[in-house]
């Protein structure tokens, strides 16, 4: 045997017989260990619990005019959309849908995705490519963040709502193009971006504004028209609008408003619209519905930020770190992720069910209950809350006790 | 004036004031000017067209059983599920419907997704990233090239349905990790991967198979069980298989199947399903009753099996040139795209709705009419098909005209 030989056996040969998503068991016992191994709950239809946890915002999803906007389209549809919006997946009803979503907020055309996340690829990947930028709020969301990585284009990451950093990143580019892409009210902390001051920026730039509503849209502005329209940047032609069907307007989908060219390009150039089956009949319905129901009954948007704005500032009276909330969700910070879990424990055991937020999704020690107000809460539930909320301040451990 | 001053004003500065959206009239253009110009046409819910466009192919979206699963599951559940799955987006029904499509398609468990497109982002970037390989089939769906593009493993692109070339690929790879990922049925031509053979490359070397059923899922295989299912492949540990409820099943969104392991990290790790709401109630319980009129009637798969053969013979008989389906779809080759377009109108004046692809969907010289068969085509709606199908022969004008 020469020595040639001796490379090719190697003490560590690959091992063909080896499970080749072994690896996905050790995966498992990693994250177990670190307390962070997530398992789906499936709820029930009769669940007692008060929904503090999830995003319907206006508490329209058992709305009845809703539910019927759901099942007449349903029977008049059929149950799927049966193709992409480019065959057979663009029903009169999508239409009427996305007319009156653009409507709503002011601008002059949409187009309506099967998820807000296929949304935000499709408008991203359509609009920038290699060689352009896109500047992106550090808290951006997870879509936006994919969607700027599948687009090839240089980006970067500006801290959390400072648009100086972001006439910055546009005044230094090289680039002839640019994105500024931001949320308009951010999920977690609840806060607002700074729009009038970014659309100056991106004026100044030649840059477009894009803005994600998931969490304004029907609820942020007068009526609910958003926090875009509420900043008077509707129907502006450097501002492009994301937003959900899933939140506010009880349904599922997403959309994107703009300017008909816009719109017209999107057809033709986002991926994940063209290659998508489109949103189901039922969905588009629902969403057709809630909209008119906010139409009708414009103070709804201002009834949940009322609401959540009364828990804000009980959780202050009662001595409870929080957010102050500029939509529907209310922050209160409960530092390490163990304190916030055993405080989410605590408030579903008495009946409420709250979000709980740890690491990476927030900074260390500021592990957080998140409290999403609805517009439907009624009074018997807003005493339940203000008691259990209550009951959470008094068997707090101290702070000190929560400190590393 | 000094000469340090003379780059200040370029002929051409950045021109802030400029629309910084104007390309995109300019592209509008470009595209009207090579005929690639699309628009949306929204359809009627009384067409009188015969639907061979869409990809509804069991011909469930207004099936009475399918249509009273989506609004009993609207009644019970509401129009929206409110949030991620992992936070109030997962209900009883999603685990019911995760349940049936596992045990349908011989799989230990199965994850929903919102599409079709989300489930195979979730997936691939879940299994592969920075320092992994993903060989992809070069006729892969848009939605398995953006999640390879998303994933940032290097992807390595293999000729159309080659087994040989993909086990070279795996081969002569450093990395240690690697994907395929396929599509079982592929959409355009009709035809089936080779899968016995792509799982003993795979097994050589150490590689995970993902196998995209799309078409294939309630078409393919006994009882429509799927191409996997048919292969022997069903449950084997190293197989993954992506599927949509927009097709055979009627409905909206897409699913994983694979071991508990599998869909526990995806639970843990797939952005697409973490960071997006939960399917919608009524698309999880139309497709959950799609699913078990399947069950109770398993000749429907073979029937529409047997329809799109009776389109591809025909199409022969008149001497046209068709491609042999292994599922639902039959492609009628025109040669230019002018005269697929032609070929296309021609069917939709007389009432049949075919789809037409055209490059860069198909290569140049075979642009072409997709004609998808459906399991509940009538007597008279066949009849008419062969009507419109040869006369369509006999108004052809002779390929030499097509001829550049």
């Amino acid at each position: 045997m020469s020595t040639l030989d001796q490379p090719s056996q190697p003490s560590q040969p690959s091992q063909p017989s080896r499970h080749p998503l072994s690896w996905l068991s050790q995966r498992a016992d990693e994250r177990r260990a670190a307390g962070l191994r997530r398992i789906l709950v499936p709820r029930a239809a009769d669940s007692p619990l008060i929904d503090l946890a999830g995003n319907d915002y206006l508490g329209l999803t058992r709305h009845p005019e809703v539910v019927e906007g759901a099942v007449e389209a349903v029977r008049r549809w059929g149950t799927g959309s049966t193709g992409s919006r480019l065959v057979t997946g663009t029903t009169e009803l999508h239409a009427e849908l996305e007319a009156g979503l653009a409507a709503h907020a002011g601008m002059e055309a949409g187009l309506v995705f099967s998820s807000g996340y296929l949304a935000n690829l499709g408008v991203i990947t359509a609009l920038a490519g290699r060689g352009d930028l896109i500047v992106s709020d550090s808290l951006n969301h997870a879509s936006l963040i994919d969607a700027a990585r599948l687009s090839r284009a240089r980006v970067a990451i500006t801290p959390h709502s400072d648009a100086d950093a972001v006439a910055a990143a546009l005044a230094e580019r090289s680039e002839e193009r640019a994105l500024v892409v931001v949320e308009s009210l951010f999920s977690v902390d609840g806060d607002t971006a700074p729009l009038r001051k970014l659309h100056e920026a991106c004026r100044a730039h030649g840059a477009v504004l894009v803005v994600d509503e998931a969490h304004g849209f029907g609820v942020a502005g007068p009526e609910g028209r958003g926090a875009v329209f509420d900043a008077g940047l509707g129907g502006e032609p450097d501002v492009v609008v994301a937003a959900t069907l899933s939140k506010a307007l009880a349904s599922q989908g997403g959309v994107i408003l703009g300017s008909a060219e816009l719109i017209a390009h999107l057809v033709d150039a986002a991926r994940s619209m063209i290659f998508d089956t489109g949103l189901a009949p039922a969905s588009a319905g629902a969403a057709l519905a809630a909209l008119r129901v906010i139409e009708r009954d414009p103070g709804l948007p201002e009834l949940v930020r009322k609401r959540s704005w009364e828990i804000y500032e009980l959780a202050l009276a009662l001595g409870l770190e929080a957010t102050a909330p500029s939509g529907a969700v209310t922050s209160i910070i409960m530092g390490a992720p163990e304190a916030a879990v055993a405080a989410r424990d605590f408030c579903l055991e008495r009946g409420l069910h709250v979000g709980c937020f740890r690491p990476p999704s927030v900074p260390d020690g500021k592990s957080r209950l998140r409290v999403t107000a609805r517009a439907d809460l009624s009074d018997l539930e807003t005493d339940l809350i203000r008691s259990v909320l209550s009951d959470l301040a008094d068997n707090r451990p101290s702070a000190a006790a929560h400190r590393p």
